[in-house]
Protein backbone atom coordinates (compact mmCIF):
# COMPACT_ATOMS: atom_id res chain seq x y z
CA UNK A 1 0.00 0.00 0.00
CA UNK A 2 0.89 3.74 -0.21
CA UNK A 3 2.26 4.69 3.08
CA UNK A 4 2.83 8.29 4.25
CA UNK A 5 5.82 9.19 6.75
CA UNK A 6 5.33 12.43 8.61
CA UNK A 7 8.75 13.37 10.35
CA UNK A 8 12.05 11.80 9.10
CA UNK A 9 14.35 11.20 11.94
CA UNK A 10 15.61 7.83 13.87
CA UNK A 11 11.89 6.82 13.98
CA UNK A 12 10.14 7.51 10.55
CA UNK A 13 13.36 6.88 8.41
CA UNK A 14 13.42 3.51 10.59
CA UNK A 15 9.99 2.67 9.44
CA UNK A 16 10.68 3.77 6.23
CA UNK A 17 13.00 1.54 5.24
CA UNK A 18 11.02 -1.68 6.65
CA UNK A 19 8.07 -0.41 4.77
CA UNK A 20 9.73 -0.52 1.52
CA UNK A 21 11.24 -4.05 2.44
CA UNK A 22 7.71 -5.32 2.79
CA UNK A 23 7.09 -3.89 -0.86
CA UNK A 24 4.82 -0.73 0.37
CA UNK A 25 5.37 2.77 -1.64
CA UNK A 26 6.98 4.95 0.49
CA UNK A 27 6.32 8.81 0.87
CA UNK A 28 8.11 10.94 3.29
CA UNK A 29 7.93 14.28 4.76
CA UNK A 30 10.45 16.45 6.15
CA UNK A 31 10.45 20.07 7.36
CA UNK A 32 14.20 20.16 6.06
CA UNK A 33 14.91 19.92 2.27
CA UNK A 34 18.21 18.23 2.92
CA UNK A 35 16.83 15.49 5.25
CA UNK A 36 14.24 14.79 1.93
CA UNK A 37 17.77 14.40 0.03
CA UNK A 38 19.42 12.28 2.70
CA UNK A 39 15.98 10.41 2.96
CA UNK A 40 15.75 9.43 -0.78
CA UNK A 41 19.91 8.87 -0.78
CA UNK A 42 19.75 6.32 1.38
CA UNK A 43 16.67 4.67 0.37
CA UNK A 44 14.10 4.84 3.64
CA UNK A 45 11.91 6.47 0.98
CA UNK A 46 10.44 6.31 -2.49
CA UNK A 47 9.61 10.07 -2.67
CA UNK A 48 10.00 12.86 -0.69
CA UNK A 49 9.31 16.41 0.08
CA UNK A 50 8.83 19.14 2.41
CA UNK A 51 5.36 19.89 1.45
CA UNK A 52 2.43 18.12 3.37
CA UNK A 53 0.52 18.06 0.14
CA UNK A 54 2.73 14.87 -1.27
CA UNK A 55 0.89 12.92 1.53
CA UNK A 56 -2.46 13.45 -0.03
CA UNK A 57 -2.67 9.97 -2.20
CA UNK A 58 -1.46 7.95 1.43
CA UNK A 59 -3.93 5.47 2.65
CA UNK A 60 -1.69 5.16 5.86
CA UNK A 61 0.29 7.57 7.76
CA UNK A 62 2.75 7.47 10.33
CA UNK A 63 3.33 10.63 11.99
CA UNK A 64 7.31 10.51 13.80
CA UNK A 65 7.71 14.47 13.92
CA UNK A 66 9.09 15.49 17.97
CA UNK A 67 6.05 14.74 20.39
CA UNK A 68 5.19 18.48 20.17
CA UNK A 69 4.60 19.01 16.82
CA UNK A 70 2.50 16.03 16.83
CA UNK A 71 -0.97 17.72 17.29
CA UNK A 72 0.20 21.21 15.64
CA UNK A 73 1.08 18.82 12.39
CA UNK A 74 -1.78 16.34 12.22
CA UNK A 75 -4.22 19.42 12.19
CA UNK A 76 -2.13 20.96 9.18
CA UNK A 77 -1.92 17.68 7.63
CA UNK A 78 -6.07 16.90 7.60
CA UNK A 79 -7.25 19.03 5.11
CA UNK A 80 -4.88 17.69 2.36
CA UNK A 81 -6.81 14.08 3.12
CA UNK A 82 -9.02 11.51 1.79
CA UNK A 83 -11.43 10.97 4.36
CA UNK A 84 -10.36 7.15 4.74
CA UNK A 85 -6.75 7.73 5.30
CA UNK A 86 -5.91 6.04 8.63
CA UNK A 87 -3.51 8.30 10.90
CA UNK A 88 -1.25 7.14 13.56
CA UNK A 89 1.60 8.48 15.38
CA UNK A 90 4.30 7.25 17.21
CA UNK A 91 4.81 9.61 20.47
CA UNK A 92 6.00 8.81 23.63
CA UNK A 93 2.78 9.76 25.29
CA UNK A 94 -0.53 8.81 24.46
CA UNK A 95 -3.02 10.68 26.02
CA UNK A 96 -2.96 14.18 25.03
CA UNK A 97 -2.78 13.07 21.63
CA UNK A 98 -5.44 10.79 21.17
CA UNK A 99 -8.21 12.46 23.05
CA UNK A 100 -6.61 15.71 20.95
CA UNK A 101 -6.67 14.15 17.60
CA UNK A 102 -10.26 11.81 17.80
CA UNK A 103 -12.85 14.29 17.75
CA UNK A 104 -10.84 15.96 14.52
CA UNK A 105 -10.25 12.39 12.61
CA UNK A 106 -12.27 9.10 13.20
CA UNK A 107 -9.22 6.97 11.61
CA UNK A 108 -6.81 8.21 14.15
CA UNK A 109 -5.08 5.74 16.30
CA UNK A 110 -2.36 5.90 18.84
CA UNK A 111 0.53 4.26 18.84
CA UNK A 112 4.27 4.10 20.44
CA UNK A 113 7.34 1.62 18.84
CA UNK A 114 9.22 1.66 21.97
CA UNK A 115 12.02 1.23 20.34
CA UNK A 116 14.87 4.19 19.65
CA UNK A 117 18.92 4.47 20.38
CA UNK A 118 21.02 7.50 21.38
CA UNK A 119 21.86 8.52 18.12
CA UNK A 120 18.90 10.90 16.57
CA UNK A 121 17.85 11.84 12.90
CA UNK A 122 17.63 10.08 9.44
CA UNK A 123 21.57 9.33 9.77
CA UNK A 124 20.64 7.06 12.60
CA UNK A 125 17.42 5.50 10.93
CA UNK A 126 18.31 1.40 10.31
CA UNK A 127 16.88 -1.63 8.70
CA UNK A 128 15.14 -3.94 11.33
CA UNK A 129 15.05 -1.05 14.10
CA UNK A 130 11.62 -2.68 15.70
CA UNK A 131 12.12 -6.12 16.13
CA UNK A 132 11.49 -7.90 19.04
CA UNK A 133 10.31 -4.30 20.47
CA UNK A 134 6.97 -3.62 22.05
CA UNK A 135 4.85 -1.49 19.81
CA UNK A 136 1.49 0.04 22.10
CA UNK A 137 -1.47 0.91 20.15
CA UNK A 138 -3.89 3.06 22.44
CA UNK A 139 -7.19 2.74 20.74
CA UNK A 140 -10.63 4.33 21.93
CA UNK A 141 -14.33 3.51 22.09
CA UNK A 142 -14.82 4.91 18.58
CA UNK A 143 -11.71 3.28 16.99
CA UNK A 144 -12.75 1.30 13.65
CA UNK A 145 -12.23 -2.11 13.95
CA UNK A 146 -10.90 -2.76 10.72
CA UNK A 147 -8.40 0.27 10.53
CA UNK A 148 -7.28 -1.24 13.61
CA UNK A 149 -6.63 -4.61 12.07
CA UNK A 150 -4.66 -3.23 9.32
CA UNK A 151 -1.97 -1.12 11.65
CA UNK A 152 -1.65 -4.30 13.90
CA UNK A 153 -0.87 -6.19 10.85
CA UNK A 154 1.61 -3.58 9.30
CA UNK A 155 3.02 -3.45 12.89
CA UNK A 156 3.65 -7.06 13.50
CA UNK A 157 5.65 -6.96 9.65
CA UNK A 158 7.91 -4.99 11.55
CA UNK A 159 9.10 -7.86 13.93
CA UNK A 160 7.57 -5.86 16.78
CA UNK A 161 5.61 -7.26 19.84
CA UNK A 162 1.79 -5.45 19.67
CA UNK A 163 0.60 -4.66 23.12
CA UNK A 164 -3.12 -2.61 23.32
CA UNK A 165 -3.99 -0.61 25.90
CA UNK A 166 -5.84 2.70 26.74
CA UNK A 167 -4.41 5.97 26.31
CA UNK A 168 -4.16 6.72 30.57
CA UNK A 169 -3.23 3.16 31.01
CA UNK A 170 -0.08 3.12 28.39
CA UNK A 171 0.50 7.32 29.98
CA UNK A 172 0.86 5.75 33.38
CA UNK A 173 2.98 2.29 32.51
CA UNK A 174 5.72 5.00 31.02
CA UNK A 175 5.38 6.70 33.91
CA UNK A 176 6.86 4.08 36.04
CA UNK A 177 9.56 2.58 33.55
CA UNK A 178 10.35 5.43 31.31
CA UNK A 179 9.63 9.19 32.40
CA UNK A 180 10.13 8.45 36.70
CA UNK A 181 13.64 6.90 36.31
CA UNK A 182 14.44 9.65 34.06
CA UNK A 183 13.48 12.23 37.04
CA UNK A 184 14.87 9.91 39.77
CA UNK A 185 18.55 9.60 37.53
CA UNK A 186 18.68 13.64 36.90
CA UNK A 187 18.01 14.16 40.60
CA UNK A 188 20.38 11.69 41.31
CA UNK A 189 23.37 13.87 38.74
CA UNK A 190 22.27 16.70 40.43
CA UNK A 191 23.04 16.33 43.66
CA UNK A 192 26.41 14.94 43.14
CA UNK A 193 26.89 18.01 40.93
CA UNK A 194 26.36 20.08 43.99
CA UNK A 195 28.89 18.90 46.84
CA UNK A 196 29.98 22.12 48.06
CA UNK A 197 33.47 20.37 48.81
CA UNK A 198 35.63 20.18 46.09
CA UNK A 199 37.80 17.71 47.00
CA UNK A 200 35.18 15.56 47.27
CA UNK A 201 33.24 16.38 44.33
CA UNK A 202 36.77 16.15 42.23
CA UNK A 203 37.68 12.58 44.27
CA UNK A 204 34.03 11.29 43.45
CA UNK A 205 34.23 11.94 39.90
CA UNK A 206 37.35 10.14 39.85
CA UNK A 207 36.48 6.90 41.45
CA UNK A 208 32.79 6.57 39.84
CA UNK A 209 32.41 3.50 38.21
CA UNK A 210 29.60 1.46 36.05
CA UNK A 211 27.18 1.89 39.12
CA UNK A 212 26.57 5.85 38.86
CA UNK A 213 26.98 5.44 34.88
CA UNK A 214 24.40 3.01 34.52
CA UNK A 215 22.25 4.65 37.27
CA UNK A 216 22.70 8.16 35.92
CA UNK A 217 22.38 7.05 32.05
CA UNK A 218 18.81 8.31 31.45
CA UNK A 219 18.73 12.00 33.74
CA UNK A 220 22.46 12.52 31.71
CA UNK A 221 20.21 12.10 28.06
CA UNK A 222 18.63 14.69 25.99
CA UNK A 223 17.03 17.63 27.66
CA UNK A 224 14.65 18.36 24.95
CA UNK A 225 13.21 14.58 25.44
CA UNK A 226 12.99 14.96 28.92
CA UNK A 227 11.10 18.20 29.42
CA UNK A 228 8.29 16.78 26.73
CA UNK A 229 8.26 13.70 28.91
CA UNK A 230 7.13 15.69 31.74
CA UNK A 231 5.24 18.30 29.79
CA UNK A 232 2.70 15.62 28.10
CA UNK A 233 2.60 12.98 30.92
CA UNK A 234 2.82 15.74 34.04
CA UNK A 235 -0.04 14.34 35.86
CA UNK A 236 1.16 10.57 35.30
CA UNK A 237 5.02 11.41 36.19
CA UNK A 238 3.57 14.31 39.13
CA UNK A 239 1.86 10.78 40.92
CA UNK A 240 5.03 8.54 39.98
CA UNK A 241 7.29 11.04 41.83
CA UNK A 242 5.21 11.65 44.74
CA UNK A 243 4.79 7.53 44.95
CA UNK A 244 8.69 7.41 44.45
CA UNK A 245 9.34 9.90 47.55
CA UNK A 246 7.61 7.90 49.64
CA UNK A 247 9.63 4.71 48.90
CA UNK A 248 12.98 6.92 49.22
CA UNK A 249 11.56 8.41 52.53
CA UNK A 250 11.33 4.57 54.09
CA UNK A 251 14.53 3.81 53.23
CA UNK A 252 16.06 7.13 54.72
CA UNK A 253 13.97 5.87 57.91
CA UNK A 254 15.24 2.55 57.76
CA UNK A 255 18.56 3.93 57.12
CA UNK A 256 18.77 6.26 59.63
CA UNK A 257 16.86 3.65 62.53
CA UNK A 258 19.80 1.45 62.09
CA UNK A 259 16.88 -1.06 61.01
CA UNK A 260 19.04 -3.54 58.71
CA UNK A 261 16.91 -6.50 58.74
CA UNK A 262 13.97 -4.58 57.02
CA UNK A 263 16.08 -2.84 54.80
CA UNK A 264 17.70 -6.22 53.69
CA UNK A 265 14.46 -7.70 53.56
CA UNK A 266 13.45 -4.94 51.04
CA UNK A 267 16.60 -5.13 48.87
CA UNK A 268 16.36 -9.27 48.49
CA UNK A 269 12.25 -7.95 47.58
CA UNK A 270 13.87 -5.86 44.87
CA UNK A 271 16.55 -8.61 44.07
CA UNK A 272 13.95 -10.93 43.28
CA UNK A 273 11.01 -8.99 41.70
CA UNK A 274 13.43 -6.69 39.65
CA UNK A 275 13.61 -9.35 36.50
CA UNK A 276 9.98 -9.50 35.83
CA UNK A 277 10.79 -5.78 33.60
CA UNK A 278 13.59 -7.39 32.34
CA UNK B 1 58.18 -10.92 48.59
CA UNK B 2 55.48 -13.32 51.24
CA UNK B 3 52.02 -11.96 51.01
CA UNK B 4 49.21 -13.22 53.03
CA UNK B 5 45.88 -12.59 51.62
CA UNK B 6 42.61 -13.42 54.66
CA UNK B 7 39.79 -13.74 52.68
CA UNK B 8 39.48 -15.92 49.70
CA UNK B 9 36.83 -14.49 47.06
CA UNK B 10 36.30 -12.38 43.90
CA UNK B 11 38.96 -9.98 45.13
CA UNK B 12 41.23 -11.77 47.30
CA UNK B 13 41.21 -14.57 44.45
CA UNK B 14 42.03 -12.46 42.18
CA UNK B 15 44.52 -10.47 43.91
CA UNK B 16 46.12 -13.85 44.57
CA UNK B 17 46.46 -14.26 41.00
CA UNK B 18 48.60 -11.28 40.02
CA UNK B 19 51.04 -11.13 43.11
CA UNK B 20 51.69 -14.57 42.07
CA UNK B 21 52.69 -13.38 38.27
CA UNK B 22 54.68 -10.58 40.19
CA UNK B 23 56.94 -13.24 41.37
CA UNK B 24 55.69 -12.99 45.16
CA UNK B 25 54.97 -16.27 47.44
CA UNK B 26 51.12 -16.03 48.48
CA UNK B 27 49.84 -17.40 51.80
CA UNK B 28 46.08 -17.67 51.21
CA UNK B 29 43.47 -18.07 54.45
CA UNK B 30 39.96 -18.76 53.83
CA UNK B 31 37.02 -19.75 55.97
CA UNK B 32 36.15 -22.64 54.30
CA UNK B 33 38.39 -25.58 53.27
CA UNK B 34 37.19 -26.10 50.22
CA UNK B 35 37.93 -22.42 49.64
CA UNK B 36 41.51 -23.23 50.19
CA UNK B 37 41.68 -26.59 48.37
CA UNK B 38 39.78 -24.11 45.15
CA UNK B 39 42.39 -21.73 45.31
CA UNK B 40 45.28 -23.83 45.01
CA UNK B 41 43.72 -25.61 42.28
CA UNK B 42 43.35 -22.80 40.27
CA UNK B 43 46.55 -21.45 40.87
CA UNK B 44 45.66 -18.08 43.18
CA UNK B 45 47.93 -19.27 45.76
CA UNK B 46 50.70 -20.82 47.34
CA UNK B 47 49.74 -22.38 49.96
CA UNK B 48 46.23 -22.34 51.56
CA UNK B 49 44.65 -23.02 54.97
CA UNK B 50 41.74 -22.11 57.45
CA UNK B 51 44.12 -21.72 60.28
CA UNK B 52 45.37 -17.78 60.70
CA UNK B 53 48.60 -18.87 61.59
CA UNK B 54 49.83 -19.61 58.23
CA UNK B 55 49.94 -15.85 57.55
CA UNK B 56 52.69 -15.97 60.83
CA UNK B 57 55.50 -15.27 57.70
CA UNK B 58 53.88 -12.58 55.35
CA UNK B 59 55.80 -9.05 55.46
CA UNK B 60 52.11 -7.80 54.35
CA UNK B 61 48.55 -9.25 54.45
CA UNK B 62 45.83 -8.16 52.80
CA UNK B 63 42.50 -8.83 54.43
CA UNK B 64 39.69 -9.35 51.64
CA UNK B 65 36.77 -10.90 54.23
CA UNK B 66 33.04 -9.27 53.88
CA UNK B 67 33.04 -5.74 55.19
CA UNK B 68 31.93 -6.94 58.55
CA UNK B 69 34.46 -9.36 59.35
CA UNK B 70 37.03 -7.00 58.73
CA UNK B 71 37.58 -5.68 62.06
CA UNK B 72 36.82 -8.89 63.87
CA UNK B 73 39.46 -11.13 61.76
CA UNK B 74 42.52 -8.59 62.02
CA UNK B 75 42.07 -8.37 65.52
CA UNK B 76 42.06 -12.17 65.76
CA UNK B 77 45.02 -11.74 63.44
CA UNK B 78 47.28 -9.89 65.16
CA UNK B 79 48.64 -12.35 67.78
CA UNK B 80 50.09 -14.16 65.46
CA UNK B 81 52.08 -11.46 63.81
CA UNK B 82 55.72 -10.22 63.85
CA UNK B 83 55.21 -6.72 64.48
CA UNK B 84 56.57 -5.20 61.50
CA UNK B 85 53.34 -6.78 58.99
CA UNK B 86 52.18 -4.51 57.10
CA UNK B 87 48.42 -5.11 56.98
CA UNK B 88 46.00 -3.54 54.42
CA UNK B 89 42.17 -3.67 53.74
CA UNK B 90 39.94 -3.83 50.75
CA UNK B 91 36.88 -2.80 52.15
CA UNK B 92 34.31 -0.22 50.71
CA UNK B 93 34.02 1.77 54.01
CA UNK B 94 37.06 3.06 55.57
CA UNK B 95 36.51 5.50 58.34
CA UNK B 96 35.10 2.60 61.00
CA UNK B 97 37.55 0.26 59.68
CA UNK B 98 40.50 2.60 59.82
CA UNK B 99 39.81 4.37 63.03
CA UNK B 100 39.39 0.96 64.84
CA UNK B 101 42.39 -0.95 63.24
CA UNK B 102 44.64 2.06 63.46
CA UNK B 103 44.92 2.52 67.72
CA UNK B 104 45.74 -1.38 67.60
CA UNK B 105 48.24 -2.26 64.68
CA UNK B 106 50.65 0.73 64.06
CA UNK B 107 51.74 -0.66 60.41
CA UNK B 108 47.89 -0.45 59.33
CA UNK B 109 46.98 1.26 55.91
CA UNK B 110 43.25 1.11 54.62
CA UNK B 111 42.64 1.20 51.34
CA UNK B 112 39.93 0.48 48.53
CA UNK B 113 40.73 -1.16 45.03
CA UNK B 114 36.96 -0.09 42.98
CA UNK B 115 37.05 -3.45 40.72
CA UNK B 116 34.57 -6.14 40.86
CA UNK B 117 31.79 -7.32 38.68
CA UNK B 118 28.61 -9.57 39.56
CA UNK B 119 30.10 -12.73 40.29
CA UNK B 120 31.24 -13.74 43.97
CA UNK B 121 33.43 -15.94 45.21
CA UNK B 122 36.88 -18.10 44.38
CA UNK B 123 35.53 -19.30 41.69
CA UNK B 124 34.85 -15.80 39.89
CA UNK B 125 38.63 -14.64 40.65
CA UNK B 126 40.20 -13.72 37.62
CA UNK B 127 43.92 -12.50 36.48
CA UNK B 128 44.25 -8.39 35.93
CA UNK B 129 40.52 -7.41 37.99
CA UNK B 130 42.44 -4.60 38.94
CA UNK B 131 43.70 -3.10 35.48
CA UNK B 132 42.85 0.95 34.90
CA UNK B 133 40.46 0.63 38.19
CA UNK B 134 40.77 3.09 40.95
CA UNK B 135 42.73 2.01 43.69
CA UNK B 136 42.24 4.50 47.20
CA UNK B 137 44.71 4.45 49.71
CA UNK B 138 43.40 6.13 53.18
CA UNK B 139 46.50 7.28 55.44
CA UNK B 140 46.13 8.35 58.31
CA UNK B 141 48.72 11.22 59.99
CA UNK B 142 50.89 8.30 61.96
CA UNK B 143 50.95 6.48 58.92
CA UNK B 144 54.42 5.30 58.41
CA UNK B 145 55.66 6.41 55.28
CA UNK B 146 57.64 3.39 54.23
CA UNK B 147 55.04 1.09 54.42
CA UNK B 148 52.62 3.43 52.18
CA UNK B 149 54.99 3.74 49.55
CA UNK B 150 55.53 -0.12 50.00
CA UNK B 151 52.13 -1.20 49.68
CA UNK B 152 51.71 1.86 46.72
CA UNK B 153 54.33 0.15 44.53
CA UNK B 154 52.62 -3.03 45.38
CA UNK B 155 49.23 -1.26 44.01
CA UNK B 156 50.57 -0.07 41.23
CA UNK B 157 52.25 -3.49 40.02
CA UNK B 158 47.67 -4.41 39.77
CA UNK B 159 47.76 -1.83 37.29
CA UNK B 160 45.26 0.09 39.38
CA UNK B 161 45.38 4.08 39.29
CA UNK B 162 46.18 5.07 42.85
CA UNK B 163 44.28 7.65 44.26
CA UNK B 164 45.11 8.78 47.81
CA UNK B 165 42.21 10.43 50.63
CA UNK B 166 41.62 10.53 54.11
CA UNK B 167 38.97 7.47 54.83
CA UNK B 168 36.26 10.25 55.73
CA UNK B 169 36.94 11.90 52.24
CA UNK B 170 36.79 8.68 51.06
CA UNK B 171 33.50 7.41 53.18
CA UNK B 172 31.72 10.62 51.46
CA UNK B 173 33.13 10.34 47.81
CA UNK B 174 31.75 6.52 47.91
CA UNK B 175 28.20 7.72 49.41
CA UNK B 176 27.55 9.96 46.14
CA UNK B 177 28.92 7.65 43.10
CA UNK B 178 28.29 4.22 44.21
CA UNK B 179 26.22 3.90 47.74
CA UNK B 180 23.95 6.72 46.69
CA UNK B 181 23.11 5.26 43.69
CA UNK B 182 22.16 1.91 45.49
CA UNK B 183 19.51 3.32 47.99
CA UNK B 184 18.05 5.71 44.88
CA UNK B 185 17.69 2.85 42.60
CA UNK B 186 16.39 0.70 45.00
CA UNK B 187 13.96 3.14 45.40
CA UNK B 188 12.49 3.30 42.17
CA UNK B 189 12.19 -0.38 41.97
CA UNK B 190 9.95 -0.94 44.89
CA UNK B 191 8.38 1.81 44.24
CA UNK B 192 7.48 0.19 40.47
CA UNK B 193 6.46 -2.89 42.40
CA UNK B 194 4.22 -1.59 44.54
CA UNK B 195 1.93 0.19 41.50
CA UNK B 196 -1.72 -1.06 42.76
CA UNK B 197 -3.54 -1.59 39.61
CA UNK B 198 -2.27 -4.82 38.19
CA UNK B 199 -3.15 -4.18 34.66
CA UNK B 200 -0.43 -0.95 34.85
CA UNK B 201 1.95 -3.03 36.93
CA UNK B 202 2.06 -5.67 34.41
CA UNK B 203 1.96 -3.82 31.33
CA UNK B 204 4.91 -1.82 32.77
CA UNK B 205 6.55 -4.81 33.05
CA UNK B 206 5.64 -5.63 29.24
CA UNK B 207 7.27 -2.63 28.04
CA UNK B 208 9.95 -1.74 30.37
CA UNK B 209 13.34 -1.67 28.38
CA UNK B 210 17.03 -0.44 28.72
CA UNK B 211 16.21 2.61 30.78
CA UNK B 212 14.65 0.99 33.29
CA UNK B 213 17.05 -1.96 33.54
CA UNK B 214 20.11 0.35 33.55
CA UNK B 215 18.45 2.92 36.63
CA UNK B 216 17.10 -0.12 38.62
CA UNK B 217 20.70 -2.15 38.24
CA UNK B 218 22.35 -0.96 41.48
CA UNK B 219 19.12 -1.07 43.49
CA UNK B 220 18.25 -4.83 42.36
CA UNK B 221 22.19 -5.68 43.05
CA UNK B 222 23.32 -8.10 46.38
CA UNK B 223 20.82 -7.30 49.39
CA UNK B 224 24.13 -8.00 51.45
CA UNK B 225 25.83 -5.85 50.23
CA UNK B 226 23.26 -2.90 50.17
CA UNK B 227 22.85 -3.24 53.55
CA UNK B 228 26.75 -3.43 54.60
CA UNK B 229 27.43 -0.15 52.27
CA UNK B 230 24.35 1.70 54.60
CA UNK B 231 25.29 0.14 57.92
CA UNK B 232 29.07 0.93 57.68
CA UNK B 233 28.74 4.33 55.95
CA UNK B 234 25.82 5.66 57.57
CA UNK B 235 26.39 8.58 58.21
CA UNK B 236 27.69 9.93 54.82
CA UNK B 237 24.87 8.13 53.02
CA UNK B 238 22.44 9.44 55.33
CA UNK B 239 23.73 13.34 54.14
CA UNK B 240 23.62 12.25 50.01
CA UNK B 241 20.13 10.78 50.89
CA UNK B 242 19.08 13.84 52.22
CA UNK B 243 20.56 16.22 49.62
CA UNK B 244 19.42 13.53 46.82
CA UNK B 245 15.95 13.87 48.34
CA UNK B 246 15.93 17.93 48.18
CA UNK B 247 17.25 18.15 44.46
CA UNK B 248 14.37 15.41 43.61
CA UNK B 249 12.02 17.66 45.66
CA UNK B 250 13.24 20.36 43.22
CA UNK B 251 12.48 18.36 40.09
CA UNK B 252 8.67 17.81 41.50
CA UNK B 253 8.35 21.33 42.10
CA UNK B 254 9.45 22.48 39.18
CA UNK B 255 6.93 19.88 37.06
CA UNK B 256 4.13 20.27 39.51
CA UNK B 257 4.52 24.57 38.10
CA UNK B 258 5.07 23.50 34.60
CA UNK B 259 8.13 25.32 34.75
CA UNK B 260 9.74 23.58 31.64
CA UNK B 261 12.31 26.15 31.04
CA UNK B 262 13.76 25.49 33.96
CA UNK B 263 13.39 22.23 34.03
CA UNK B 264 15.12 21.98 30.48
CA UNK B 265 18.34 24.15 32.22
CA UNK B 266 18.58 21.61 34.26
CA UNK B 267 18.21 18.82 32.59
CA UNK B 268 20.67 19.93 30.03
CA UNK B 269 23.65 21.24 32.88
CA UNK B 270 23.26 17.57 33.61
CA UNK B 271 24.12 16.72 30.26
CA UNK B 272 27.13 19.10 29.95
CA UNK B 273 28.39 17.34 33.41
CA UNK B 274 27.24 13.89 33.56
CA UNK B 275 30.62 13.22 32.10
CA UNK B 276 32.84 14.62 34.31
CA UNK B 277 32.27 11.48 36.07
CA UNK B 278 32.86 9.14 33.11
Amino acid sequence: MKIGILGLGLIGGSLGFDLRSQGHYVLGVSRRELTCQKAMEIGSVDQASVDLSLLVSSELIFVCTPIGLIVPQIKELIPYLHKNTIITDVGSVKGPIVHSISPLWENFIGGHPMAGNTSAGIEAAQFNLFVNCPYVITPVAKTIKNNLTLLEEIVRSLGSNVYYCSPEQHDRAVSWISHLPVMVSAALIDACLNETDLEILELAQNLASSGFRDTSRVGGGNPELGVMMAQYNSQALVNSLHQYRDHLDSFIKLIEEENWEVLGEKLLFNQHNRPRFL
